[in-house]
């Protein structure tokens, strides 16, 4: 086990009592210059550092934030939680982190824990089969500050800081069609996830408002197996030849989807323009190189950050209100 | 601040005395059945957790492992962060993530946070530029547990969790070697990092061993300054007209490089073969799929997190000691 440096340690080497030490560390008037000088020199010398825990344990506040993301590989998940550390690191808190796998079991758990480490906050997206909120519930009660990011349940009453996917795919699907694209297909996510249904709606209005037919066999409900995106190109093309245009809910699949257009002979975006979204590193790592919606990472993770420290610090109550984040087309060689 | 459920609530509510619920909850068996079943069900109702602080306060143990990262929005660091957490809630341990985004005063500004929260032990990759290391001997000093991992300091007497760079690197430009390229540059990153320079040791001695020179006009030391191997393969295929290779110390590199190459006309692999390093998600996402070496950040996430426990729970002594991972080749269409 780790023998941490305490002021004991300290005392005991200079000669001193704990009490000067500890008002030496504290900076407290009564304790000479020449003293503090002598304490901090050996404190610094033998790397000690004040327990946190020990205050934590009197103040009832940990200087923990616990951290939620549904998979820490998600290449924007990673840039939330680095957006985070920058605010909540200069206020002194430090990051618990909890990465649920997309596992509702160990969303719970998550939460449990938070409870246990008596964290001051949590910042939480949820998986994409969290389908119980009891959870959740219970931080509200016990009024643990808590702020949704990205993937939220808009129905509990807490501050949520979100993309407007809505507007996003709308502008996306706006932007090919006036491109001059006439047949555009659409792969989503889950349904469970605000998200991407959101920007199923926002394809299907552009679409509207564009006079254009919402065609229910040129939308893929993709589930994460990328041999349902090569069938359901590949019956596209066949059914609809004049395809000419698909808007992919991510950069991943999106440049699947590219790969899958090549093999058929198609140049993209010649005969098919493909249109991601998140901006992933991905896409500017693809040939030809992605258009797609800025998905910033870092900044929602400030702006969630900010916003559960106003409601520790400042005691801004902890109600329904929703940061929106306006997305950014990025236009580059794909359409 | 948050209103923590807490023994003293429930004792309250059920009109018990606090050290019956305390006892009922720690299933003491002087409690009846009836008594402890009465509390844990209002304790469920309300979320009840204990206070893992208060615990940790007695026994100076914090359960919490400090996790040092260079910048977890690459995905190999997320991917071990990932490996890490299975080993350690498992073992009801919670995570403390410091991301120092490649910076030397963030990294001992993280190991500061550690020695403050008392973390139990401390899993740590070092940033690019560390250049001193006080702080982790510090650590040492003061026998916190500390497992190095991927890019480590040699010269510390501690265990270290590392990939065999040197033959991985050797046994893929050996691989360009059988399939008879003749003229192969590589890309190598900081001479300042362990990993890249065992690389480039890999790549010199295949290159010996097989009869072949090396030739410093075909080595790019990479700043991270994507222009600059723009710049190095137009001046390697001016000088160089029969360049038939290029080994890059990663994968975005890699891409970039192979982006480069077909700008100059250049057809991968019939003319140019390229062989990447880590097995990112660009490497299956490109056109050619890149041949790369596997390295395994769950595992190596898993194996420093054992390494660890079996350091903090038995009592293992905290000595220099190297596990090394074997890589391996997977070979795709780019070479």
């Amino acid at each position: 086990m780790a023998k941490y440096i305490t002021i004991k340690e300290i005392a005991k080497q200079l000669g001193m009592s704990h009490s000067t030490v500890s008002r030496a560390l504290s900076d407290h008037p009564r304790i000479s210059a020449k003293t503090k000088e002598k304490v901090r020199k050996l404190a610094g010398e033998l790397g000690y550092q004040a327990n946190i825990n020990a205050h934590s344990f009197r103040s009832s506040s940990s200087r923990l934030i616990g951290i939620i993301v549904p998979d820490l590989s998600i290449h924007f998940f990673a840039r939330v939680v680095q957006g985070m550390q920058e605010v909540l690191a200069d206020k002194d808190y430090a990051l618990v982190l909890f990465d649920t796998k997309e596992q509702l079991e160990s969303e719970t758990m998550a939460v449990e824990r938070c409870l246990r480490y008596r964290v001051d906050g949590i910042l939480a997206a949820i998986t994409m089969t969290t389908d119980k909120f009891d959870h959740f519930s219970h931080l509200i009660k016990q009024e643990v500050p808590l702020v949704f990011y990205d993937r939220v349940a808009n129905f509990l009453p807490i501050p949520k800081v979100v993309t407007n996917d809505y507007q996003a795919a709308y502008n996306a699907v706006q932007h090919l069609i006036q491109r001059g694209r006439k047949q555009i297909a659409h792969i989503t996510a889950s349904i469970n996830l605000n998200n991407s249904n959101n920007r199923l709606y926002g394809y299907m209005d552009a679409l509207k408002d564009a006079g254009m037919n919402v065609n229910e066999a040129l939308i893929l409900y993709y589930k994460f197996e990328p041999a349902a995106i090569e069938t359901f190109i590949t019956k596209a093309l066949k059914d609809y030849p004049d395809l000419d245009a698909i808007f992919v809910f991510n950069d991943y699949a999106a440049n699947y989807s590219v790969n899958v257009l090549q093999k058929h002979g198609k140049r993209v975006p010649e005969d098919v323009a493909v249109m991601g979204f998140s901006d992933e590193p991905v896409a500017t790592h693809m040939t030809p190189q992605l258009s797609t919606v800025k998905h910033a990472g870092e900044k929602m993770g400030q702006l969630a950050a900010q916003k559960l420290l106003a409601v520790i610090e400042k005691k801004e109550p902890l109600e329904n209100e929703k940061i929106i984040i306006d997305p950014e087309l990025i236009i580059r060689e794909s359409t």
